[in-house]
């Protein structure tokens, strides 16, 4: 007990001088006197949260005294569940970040997760364990700066974007893995011998992560929108494209970057063009009465209604077989092709994804046949 | 060769040296005179096997005076392919960790896959390649420990666990490594700020690999089973809850740990839930005599004999399709729903896992329409 | 600006300080006087394109005084698409390794390709997205030593094999990595405690790939070919296996190397045993008319013309759902279950390849009595 007292005496003492030296660019706003000291909080924390305690140790918060209620503000708050750190709390100090975060897709993860029919789908109860635990990230800092290190190395990290950014419908992660650029990254740990997620969609640091790219469509939609959802002008397409270039001839000549980016917007339309043939068939299918259960019988869509929705924001619960099988390719086959197209990862691009595509036809045209042959005399008048 | 025999005398001189100021908690307990002396195995094996000898060099082994025959007896001995070296031999040292180990699920993974359906559905010259390549866990202490380096930090690492707790049917590695537990230690390689396996399955450097974590059931039952197969009590679940919460609480707040197990609670209720439909949609159409080939006209299951076996043990050989959509559904998507809740992987519960759940629900009614439509009126009488 | 030029003037400094004293043994042949030299084109690419000057500042090539004109003869032949840097130019100053490398299957790797179904199937357009991104090795020597650092470290490293020997039809770096040697190797990126691809596929340094390793077949085969295809003598296959076995004894004794590797050879003849369980099924229902659309509808396999294909060059494009299914299981699952025997990976021998292949025969016979059920009566005459 009297060496844990020392210790904290002892850190108290370094805290303080650390403060008065301190070289920081993000001193805080207020220096109002705190209503809990330092002290208080570590008296117990530092010995029932060992874990906590030293991540905050070791962070570039306690060497420039931001420290427990800098952020929680007392402990009757703190424990509070509802009342988290919010990335408004972080902005009284880091007001630029805040405001390029504020600009990006990621301030607006949570919102836009909570009127799609996917999230409705799950039982109430186990959504947190689900789409919650990333969509978070509009509310959440700390969803890349993990908490309580707020390492920026780490948050720079393609595997801090992989906590996320990874599964059958987003395999941002494999793909950026299985490209020349991710194992070059991996077997170098060097950002100037490869791009890294940040280096091309958050560049210099910034935390708006909707830049450039374009002609990359959001999501699983061809065409590239804003972030009300809005397909972006074509002029805006070519300025983002041209941002992009800028990156790519860190390494690249100009040419190679244009070339390899163009030959990714061919990747993309060949991939929705295949995903349309999938789409006909079981339109016909539908409109010959075959599918089953059909819509009128089937629980509504929770945003659509009772309507036949093939792409987005197809659903995967209750439907028919041959929807189901659309729905594995426009969600988690198509998406493969084009956006390695543009991660250059040959193994997502042909392997995980065309031929995926290729397999999805030939089974939806078989169970075509099949629908035909067995219940179509049944629905004839 | 004067070189190799300079180093051997070198080498022994320095093996003495070790011994006389070993400061080691495991002293051998038997020092009997060896027949053959370290010399003349090294003599040899230096040359020969090379990588072999070197792991040993660096181990704790070699500075401690545990060499060859120590644990190999004599060349005669460790020639003999049906006498390695067991975990009764290791625990001539370490008799701490070979008890510890005899409490724990690893002890009988062997013994348990012998009498198992699916290892019995092997063809009898490849099964080593198969199971017994991990279940050889009960029989060697190197399945963990890497012989002949036996480092410790290596057997803690998670990797090491990845050996085997991996792949489609138990893929605890994959649900960690995309976990954010996982990308932490990933990313830092300190235990201190994120857990590893062994954090949470064999805490403080326990070999008993049953501890806590309940309401967790073992593999793809739903109820938490001790090591003779029978469910425990509550009251043994509610300690081994309160077991597991203690290590949670090294970082997080003891509200935050048990809301976040009690939300993986739900998660397995809601992921057994989806499995029961998907286990009476296949049982109807078996009722209505509908599935091929017929159980009457098949091999007989090895251990349950002819009848229908829908979950644990079920096999994945020469079943109908219905079934063996039900196989894909308990024994991949099940268990990754359910596990990924307490592993708090979004990807694997929710992608990989629930949405599986559904995917095959929708192919088991489809299928089992198309069998009513194609062979319903045949089997009529 | 002048910062810039003093650092130039540095650099040139400093190279000619390095080629007098460089220890090379690949000294560059011809020492003419350079058209072009060095600092000309460091004066633009420093700042244009700062990461590729980078890597080659670090690299040993800099250090013995080949730059840039060195390899791109001058700016306009290496400005243009068609001039890249082809291996007969690295040749000629490495010409032991090009040699061997022309011995090796990566010297046709790009030639088999343009004869191959599945790459004259793809779209002319995406097809550099694709296969030519991996089987462009055949001209590219930074296909695995990375331009332009041209790091041996790296080029040794299993992910850079990595980069195109992965996925569902060659996942041979998801195989390593899921064996005992991988895990090993990760876990100590020691060379010395677990061999990494090199270490067997192109032992001591060499460059041929088609060293030892039989009787491990060529891709999809069941038998060994050498490059023109044709299977290789029993002596061949036996010369090889010792050659083989050699590299194990560096950690394994003989008798557990051979036994291994035997029981591999097993685990391959039990695989290609279940592929021929799946090629009857689906040879039946095609022999009784039943595959749809049928051969004789279909657009012509471009290398065999209106002909059923199964197993090797069968496609994935347009086929019936059976064939398909066949697909599946020889290009993704068979590979899985017998190379994995080789790389001693269990979850790929079993739960990703034997059980995978399992599940297709079911799913195959299931198919076979739909058809039967659904169309034999239309069929006959």
């Amino acid at each position: 007990m009297r060496n844990r007292l020392g210790l904290i005496i002892h850190f108290m003492a370094i805290s303080v001088l650390s403060l008065s030296f301190a070289m920081c660019s993000f001193t805080p706003k207020k220096q109002e006197p705190y209503e809990i000291d330092v002290g208080f909080c570590i008296s117990c924390h530092q010995e029932r949260t060992p874990g906590l305690f030293q991540s905050w140790v070791e962070s570039k918060h306690a060497k420039n005294g931001v420290h427990c209620v800098t952020c929680h503000v007392d402990h009757q708050v703190a424990s509070d569940q509802k009342a988290m750190v919010f990335p408004e709390k972080c902005g009284e100090c880091h007001s630029k970040q805040l405001e390029e975060f504020r600009k990006g897709r990621h301030s607006i993860a949570f919102d836009r997760m909570r009127i799609q029919g996917e999230y409705l789908g799950i039982p109430e109860e186990i959504r947190s364990a689900f789409c919650e635990r990333c969509h978070i990230v509009q509310k959440r800092c700390n969803s890349c700066h993990t908490s309580h290190r707020f390492s920026l190395k780490e948050a720079r990290d393609p595997d801090a974007c992989g906590t996320c950014h990874l599964g059958p419908d987003h395999p941002h992660k494999e793909m950026y893995e299985t490209s020349l650029h991710g194992i070059i990254y991996k077997l170098t740990r060097n950002p100037e011998r490869a791009p890294r997620c940040v280096t091309c969609h958050v560049p210099g640091g910034s935390h708006n992560s909707s830049f450039g790219i374009a002609k990359g469509p959001a999501g699983t939609r061809s065409l590239v929108v804003d972030l009300k959802g809005t397909p972006i002008s074509r002029e805006e397409e070519k300025r983002r494209r041209e941002e992009m270039i800028e990156v790519c001839t860190g390494c690249h000549s100009r040419r190679f970057a244009q070339e390899q980016l163009e030959n990714a917007d061919h990747v993309k339309e060949a991939g929705f063009k295949l995903q349309e043939e999938g789409k006909e068939v079981t339109l016909g299918i539908a409109q010959e009465g075959l599918i089953y259960p059909p819509v009128s019988e089937r629980m509504p869509h929770p945003t659509e209604g009772r309507t036949l929705v093939l792409a987005d924001p197809q659903l995967y619960i209750g439907t028919s077989y041959i929807e189901r099988l659309f729905f594995t390719m426009f969600k988690f086959h198509t998406i493969r092709v084009w956006k390695s197209g543009y991660h250059f990862s040959p193994a997502y691009t042909h392997g995980y994804g065309w031929t995926e595509m290729q397999l999805d036809l030939i089974d939806m045209k078989e169970e075509a046949e099949k629908l035909r042959e067995l219940f179509k005399e049944k629905n004839k008048p």
